[in-house]
């Protein structure tokens, strides 16, 4: 047994994102960001979507030793449909001890609950349910007030974009989150037992959101360090984030990130299964992935990854594939499939995981066990039967008011991506596509945050909901911190970019932002408005790094003494006073525009022989 | 003037990419890179496109005090169309001795030519003009063996791809390469005072190229510096490289660059121009203009960016916009025109300027000077004005059988990318397209490689023939050593993943080397396949450094308790019997990979504290 020090005030990552001042809008106290400009351009504080949850706000005390406070407490208990009851005991396996130690061992969390909540006999408390029932949730008005990002509805908007047939409106309201919802097209994965979390959505007339994979260290005798991983994900705009934990401590770990997540999390509970069996796959039983499945729903876990589509008789098309069946999950499956030449339990025991799901509010996430591990095998028989029986699982769950959304792959070829999101949609009933990438070509080791970046946008355009991120470290190694946020962060523009070819009648208020603060000059308004607003500053002072350099009108391209953006501001001119005599307005505002720069020019000559930098 | 150290034998980066064998193919010894892959796995060496230049091949000489060898010497004297002359006298202002010193000193190329080649009168050198008598020049076989990158004609090749009507061959012959060239679909920049230049051509029908752009330093006391961010620029992939120079020194630091660069040089003449009139754009004229020109064509530049298309009427239009006109020739046109009140001097003396280009048979890029700043004005009526003048000046360059090529945007959302590329085919001839990005999303500045590479991925798929890299630095400030690789690596892999959708016959089998190479854990093999071997083998060695886990057949996501590529190999010989007994193979074959992995797996239980990474 480690010797753990003293839990008392361990360390994650807090304090403001540079440059935005966190903010709590309507009578629900949504969570979000605003952005102040400088005062000189006169235009508002534009107002962000907000992942990161208290952290970042100065005003809330973070003790990850008591967890986060339980905003959706008593929305929960209100509804009147739920039941305390006492936690199922842990017990050694929960924690791995079979399975290797890759971890240096992660203490309990202090503040374990002793009593959890379940749906009352014969009650649905699943926010697909209520939406049903015509019921709006708080959830949903959360979700309804975040989506807008704070703005009001505009009259007379002019759209732009190409949606494919995505129905985003103009301005979100609570009953269309409730439609939407209700007809499978978005889920708000929100487990009673995380009542920490603040809604969100995923769906294809949402903004397109992102999801960051952590899992288990080795050097987490200080736990804090587990606990960061999510924080630092969050920090950078990951809207869920999967504990893929192995090996040991799975259950200390999970209750920790839980009860300090303000975001979703999502597991895929085969894993901790595995390791109860000592990581034999044969040796896997209903009854022990059962247990696995209540004790994590207890925990607060909102959706899982389950593999029910990896069926018997698709196995075998896998057989002349490059890469065959990479999903961990799927080969999982497939190998108790083979070994005992018997369907899937998770296929055959669909509607009793179901009928969990229901009692806590548990989303599913059905995986794609037989997703192409490379270009070679995209688009492929298996994966497309995967799918299709994946189409047939969603009905299943919808029967019972069950939230659904679908993963997808993986490796696909620019030109074939298209066809994943239209065969998703027709055969999984618009249920919410959430893909891994997908990574556009296999000869890019090292940048396949990249690679997948440019299919995650693609497809995220097309219709996907949720863009589970990759790093830089895929295929090769496992990420650390610079790692991650580089994930997050290509995600995030991936996902954006994706927001603005479909016409979010949001998104591109934040692009002419940056670009109005660009075209000015104000440095500081560019890197705020980004996404990742230390590294822009960054970027800058290492080619002019003078606080001066920082309002200066002109930058490290052209220098002073020419400026493409000086020559625009005399083409308005112009344009303006076309009727006047071009010669006295050029000369007039040249000269005005000389006075103000003189300065500037004057300590960019000084250091002029300093702008380029050394190759080292 | 500074003191230079003594010019004895300057270092650039030299010496094998990781993992591959320079390779010299046919009788015109076209370069190529082999790369070998383990013997146990049966496979030929795959060659790849290769763009390093002499300085990967470890049999060659490199002295840059000296040059390249001059590989095509003989091949541009022997047709017998060109004459020598004495070069024109270098003077103060070409090293731009009024323009502001951004440099630390650059010294005179020490072997500079004391004759030059011109066409002799009347005479057309162009390679469009020989392809369009029906001559198939040594250039021309060059590229065709080049870009088969040494493989042979398939038969019963299975295409697969989606070409937006491009005609890209099976295989590609040197008629194919003559008939696009004669037709304007593709170019072969090849200035005849650059024979040190490995041939290499630009067009829908070829590979996807990517260019980089390089300036002068401000460090470059030691000279080797301004020639090794050429070198390093092409190490990785860079098929043209621009000399974006400005400030002083502009003249010497070209000449070091052409004289030691086996790919073309590009510039943008009027950026010299500006500096010899002290950075004052009206004091432009034609003469001062016409004379860089001759200049720079007499130094061996393959092509020019000529902002020819910013007419006087079309200014005005970008007066609305958010961001203006961004481009810096642009800008420089615009200021000139309202200051003068007149039209371009390069729209009025296109045919001229047509003139000098075939005497030397430098390429055109007709440059893009009112391309869109920002996603608000992309695909405005300023841009497409521009287009279409380009289009009236491609016509005009090829009545004179000069080469041509387009430059594109710029910031563009995903949605309005493709008619970008349907507008250019149709109002330019299919001339090929060459494009900034773009950039999808104006709101991640310091990852703006990848909001661009987004946008690189798509259009080259679109038909786009060059892709001109954006680094992480972009908007912010210099590319360093590390922004550079970072910036022509993720073009590479945009290029790779457009030849991919495209359908290019050769473009997979890298991918599907990999991605086997991936799956039986050949873990030299992965690395030295992908396109920064180097990069690849680091990542992987931070989570197992061991030489035993580049053999090791599992990694560290998994690691070796449970192995979804041993299950797939199941799956296989599970296919394979299915007329056996399945539990009798399923025994046999875990048995049997039991032991193989037994001594790796002990190795790994000792280290399995170790192999997730700390959140340093």
């Amino acid at each position: 047994m480690a010797d753990y020090a003293a839990p008392t005030a361990p360390k994650v990552t807090t304090g403001p994102i540079r440059g935005s001042r966190k903010i709590h809008v309507g009578p629900l106290h949504v969570a979000m960001r605003a952005i102040d400009l400088e005062p000189k351009c006169g235009e508002a504080a534009l107002n962000v979507y907000d992942t990161s949850g208290p952290y970042t706000d100065p005003t809330a005390l973070i003790d990850i030793n008591k967890g986060l406070v339980e905003l959706r407490n008593s929305w929960i208990r209100d509804r009147g449909d739920v039941e305390e009851g006492a936690q199922r005991a842990v017990r050694p396996e929960d924690n791995g001890q079979l399975g290797p130690d890759r971890s240096g061992g992660v203490e309990p969390f202090p503040n374990v609950r002793k009593t959890i909540l379940r749906a009352k006999p014969g009650m649905n408390v699943s926010q697909m349910h209520y939406a049903r029932q015509g019921i709006i949730t708080a959830e949903m008005e959360y979700v309804a007030v975040r989506e807008n990002m704070g703005r009001t509805a505009i009259a007379n908007l002019v759209r732009d974009g190409e949606d494919f047939g995505a129905e985003i409106p103009d301005y979100v309201t609570p009953e269309f989150v409730r439609s939407e919802v209700a007809r499978g097209r978005a889920i708000i994965p929100s487990n009673i037992n995380h009542p920490e979390s603040e809604p969100m959505a995923i769906g294809r007339n949402f903004l397109v959101k992102i999801n960051a994979n952590i899992g288990n260290s080795a050097v987490a005798s200080d736990v804090a360090n587990e606990v960061d991983k999510m924080v630092w994900s969050i920090r950078w705009g990951a809207d869920t984030v999967m504990d893929l934990s192995t090996g040991r401590n799975i259950h200390d770990t999970r209750e920790w990130i839980v009860r300090n997540s303000p975001v979703p999390i999502g597991t895929v509970p085969i894993y901790q299964a595995l390791e109860k069996v000592g990581g034999v796959a044969e040796d896997l039983t209903w009854e022990i992935f059962r247990d696995t499945l209540i004790e994590q729903a207890e925990q607060g876990v909102d959706y899982f990854t389950i593999h029910a589509g990896v069926r018997l008789a698709y196995i075998p098309m896998t057989a002349k594939r490059v890469t065959g069946i990479v999903s961990r999950g799927g080969s999982i499956m497939a190998k108790w499939c083979l070994s005992h030449h018997k369907e899937s339990f998770l296929y055959e025991r669909f509607d009793e995981i179901t009928e969990i799901m229901k009692a806590y509010d548990i989303a599913y996430s059905l995986g794609d066990g037989l997703r192409p591990g490379s270009i070679a095998d995209a688009n492929d028989e298996a994966q497309f039967s995967e799918l299709y029986t994946l189409g047939e699982l969603t009905k299943r769950a919808w029967a019972h008011d069950v939230q659904v959304m679908i993963e997808g792959p993986g490796h696909v070829p620019m030109h074939k991506i298209k066809v994943n999101m239209e065969k998703q949609l027709e055969s999984c009933g618009e249920a919410p596509f959430y893909t891994l990438g997908p990574l556009t070509t296999d000869i890019a080791p090292g940048y396949d945050h990249i690679t997948s970046g440019i299919g995650a946008a693609m497809i995220g355009w097309f219709g996907c909901a949720m863009l589970c991120y990759v790093t830089p470290k895929e295929h090769l190694g496992l990420p650390d911190r610079d790692d991650v946020k580089t994930g997050v962060v290509t995600y995030k523009l991936a996902a954006h970019a994706a927001d603005l070819a479909k016409g979010h009648p949001a998104a591109r208020l934040r692009d002419d932002a940056l670009s109005r603060a660009r075209f000015e000059f104000r440095w500081r308004d560019q890197f705020n408005l980004s996404l990742d607003p230390d590294t822009a500053e960054q970027y800058h002072d290492q080619t002019l790094p003078a606080e001066g350099a920082k309002t200066a009108h002109f930058c490290s391209m052209c220098g002073p003494k020419f400026c493409s953006m000086k020559i625009t501001a005399e083409v308005r001119e112009f344009a303006a006073k076309q009727n006047q005599a071009a010669d006295a307005f050029i000369a007039a505002s040249s000269a005005e525009a000389e006075a103000g720069m003189a300065e500037m020019s004057e300590a960019f000559r000084e250091k002029g022989g300093e702008i380029y930098l050394p190759t080292t």
